[in-house]
């Protein structure tokens, strides 16, 4: 799938086309991987603003840039054999050939897509930006936005086995029931309803603890205002902005709340924890066996629904993390 | 002196008005003092919004309060004597009695004055935000706002000592040229310059590993596009918006300017470090006795002057801590 021009305003499938072409002959030391699937994040969306000027940043006429697993089908690198499973930049095509250093061998065995949600970049980001950025304590009160999203169902779910109070935050009734009813969020609202405000504040009776921000925008406005003394705010994503050109001021209240009330906002990106990834999947994965952690994905078929898939993520209609099967 | 009236807008000396009255009698387990100096800082600024409902909330009628140091002239108390110098709530008055729990004894020897600057509230509150909040490290780069204030000189002066390079941002000429000439800041910019965002952008080669935030507003917002990846900011104070009735949005980019450059960004007050008071207190004495440290302060003579003195402190007319001396 080719990028067909970048979006001016918000993303349409039209915004992607599919196209043809040979596949690449692996050069030297690299991997030539078959796509089994790939994963789309609302932060992908960021990168389509046409404002990105590095090699290979995404525009017209380009394939479109995306993490997904396949199985390697021809390798010109010791390390990988046909048939191993691994993770990297698939992009959106069905087959793609890069050097084995981009490369990560995964788990071949279960669900491919797996490694792509609960075990890949969206969970690593719920378990570390959770538990070291926000640390929450038995019997403290979490709130995270974008609740129903790859990251947040994560979060929540982490912050229920850690002992923690849950409310979610999402945009649909729909998505809230889910949360409570399928994964064990002790409150969810639907930040669309009228009296957001109002359920907000009677679902935080002792306030807020710890506030897991995937969105930023009136969501965070309205966390800093509940925030508990030494309360901390996980800084992960900014999705209240992705679908649009101009960023919009930054909370009211700000630094003055924080003073007050000692709390502490802390952005963070996943990468920084790479020497702890191998602990944080063995963790997640023993939680996930135990039945303690869901994780949920909302699945496309054919890398053709590839535009669709991440039109429907943008506005709201996908749960957990949004895959789309590209070969068996 | 009383409040006469609580400011509509800016604050004016005519705010407050002298009155006499007989010398209370220290109660039982009262101890009465005779006011030394007093000290006035921005943020009772905001005590004055008329908003605050707690019992003694400055209103019109009142005394206004604030802290001073005072020395015993008659006691009630075993643990007090004639002739100690205590730190409280003198308010501004000549003479104030109070509870004993509410005075805390302060070494008689040296100027009293040095108690409500340096070793008072204001260096605690520069001591432990900067070394414990902001944890600066040698060659790194601090920026620190409202610079020449009874705050701000301290943490520049702190950071030196930590082995960082040092810019201060101020409100005037005369007080950038204090800081680099007096104090030994590296680089001072005057916020009020046209071309003050180049400026600070020219001082900030290396960006910014700390900043210490005791304005908010604007400065913050310029601080915030300067970070340095895992810097920290340390949220003080919020002088630009005490002399108003509504605080402003918050900076543009947050929260997406933290996530980016893994920013943590962090209120404190200084209550909560008060088990370390009296070794943060000796390590700064020990710098004063070296000379590292040098402690300003903008003096004033008599009660009758304080509401000017306030005027003026609001209106960045002083430099370092603000004084009142009340009596030899």
């Amino acid at each position: 799938m080719m990028i067909a021009s970048l979006p001016d305003g918000q993303l349409s499938a039209d915004n992607f086309q599919l196209a043809s072409g040979p596949v690449a002959e692996p050069g030297d030391g690299e991997v030539l991987v078959r796509t089994l699937a790939i994963t789309i994040g609302a932060g992908q969306r960021a990168g389509l603003q046409g404002s990105a000027s590095y090699a290979g940043a995404p525009t017209a006429g380009r394939v479109m840039n995306g993490t997904g697993v396949g199985r390697v089908v021809a390798s010109n690198d010791a390390g990988f054999a046909e048939g191993d499973v691994v993770r990297g930049m698939t992009n959106w095509q069905d087959y793609a050939s890069a050097p084995a250093s981009q490369w990560e061998k995964v788990d071949a065995g279960g669900d491919p897509a797996l490694h792509l949600g609960v075990l890949g970049t969206n969970g690593l980001t719920a378990y570390f930006g959770l538990t070291d950025v926000g640390n929450p304590q038995p019997g403290e009160t979490v709130v995270v936005s974008a609740a129903a999203g790859s990251v947040g169902h994560i979060v929540g779910q982490v912050a229920k086995v850690k002992g923690a109070r849950v409310v979610g935050i999402a945009g649909s009734d729909d998505k809230c029931r889910t949360l409570v009813d399928d994964l064990g969020f002790d409150v969810a609202i639907n930040r669309k309803d009228d009296d957001f405000r109002d359920q907000f504040k009677a679902a935080t009776p002792d306030r807020i603890d710890v506030y897991f921000d995937n969105t930023g925008g009136d969501i965070l406005g309205s966390a800093l205002f509940r925030m508990n003394t030494h309360g901390r705010i996980v800084c992960c994503g900014v999705v209240s902005q992705y679908d649009t050109s101009t960023p919009g001021p930054g909370p009211r209240g700000i630094p003055g709340l924080l003073v007050n009330n000692r709390v502490r906002m802390e952005g963070f990106l996943i990468f920084d924890y790479a020497d702890r990834f191998v602990a944080g999947r063995a963790e997640m994965q023993s939680w996930i066996d135990s039945g303690q952690l869901v994780p949920r994905v909302s699945e496309f078929a054919g890398l053709e629904s590839a535009g669709q898939a991440f039109v429907e993520l943008l506005g709201g209609g996908t749960v957990g993390t949004t895959i789309v099967r590209v070969a068996e």
